[in-house]
């Protein structure tokens, strides 16, 4: 059962319309959305060694509450998008393209320096 | 053309993978990824009321970086999956139940009220 | 009795050596903790209106939360600073004087606008 | 010449005020000035080591940047503690006590635990 972009939208849209949260959902809002829960994730990791950071994948009991953390981003991504009418697929692909010109691989590869500086 | 999430992971895999990105890309930095991304989504919207906000998304230039920034915050979070075995659909969907849960849909109809509070 | 900041990084020195926590404040960890902390201060804003947001500041319940929140923040600030020798007196002013030259009074003054587009 | 927090704050409401600037500079816009200028700080460190992270402090171009972006994030916590009449450093003091009470020297010593799992 392969899911669709759009299947995962629609589910997001009816949470969100059974509720009525259209009036609390302007793309400012959902920004702080997003923004606010993609710090949620990354606090899973703060004053954790990449190592302790990797384990934590491995507890069953914190996996899932970062992947919880990681489901909530998604939500209010698929969310502004449904809003807003951005196609996720159109937007990532051209993204990606935009980000191979800005590291073509043979400068990139195996760096970790920031494009502004390769 | 419908494109699942399955075929977005795998965009963003062959782009990391062909600049031998796996070494940079532990969870703690993915998460710092997320983080920053979608900060820049918000910065966006910074100082800007409601109406304003919204009007962005009608402007060709500003609305294509807002496209940006959330296809970035978007590749982390498939790159996170990816890396780290996170099935994106099921956590979502899980997610989305244990939401409903903690805001029924009586109590929460039309109200912007943390769930704590409710 | 005005309280300096070196009085304040005091503190917070304190605090942190007390608990042997010098091992985990490097910068990254410590921009980590500043990035969390405001996303917490962020977060009692969320889908609130602009006069919401204002109201919680006089509910003494909710200000009390949000003040904690700030505080975090300087706390992390403040540790930055003082492990890694930043002058914060310095560094604000100089920056002030940056922000000066990108936002020159008469194009700023009742403005929005980001200094790019100024 | 010791600075205190209310000679900066001085200095930050002017710059603001200067600017006819309090319209804008609302809890929620606030909130989201700290946060976005934190994830500026907190990008320089991105994808690099603990130990790439403490070179970039020995780089003079890199830490003058770490320090600007360090000084935005204060910048904002001064104008929302000026704004809205938060005492910093009693707020401040109250939320180390707090913490000491969450995290007990006896118990917090030479971890990165966090409190409610200690």
């Amino acid at each position: 059962m392969p899911t669709t972009i759009d299947d995962l939208k629609l589910k997001v849209k009816d949470f969100c319309e059974e509720r009525d949260w259209d009036q609390f959902h302007g793309p400012k809002d959902l920004a702080i959305g997003v923004s606010t829960e993609a710090a949620e994730l990354l606090e899973h990791f703060r004053f954790q060694s990449d190592e302790q950071a990797l384990a934590l994948l491995n507890e069953p009991h914190a996996r899932e509450e970062i992947e919880d953390e990681l489901a909530d981003v998604l939500f209010f991504v698929l969310r502004f998008s449904q809003r807003f009418e951005v196609d996720l697929t159109k937007a990532l692909l051209r993204k990606i393209e935009k980000s191979g010109r800005k590291y073509p691989i043979q400068k990139a590869k195996g760096k970790n320096t920031k494009y502004t500086k390769l």
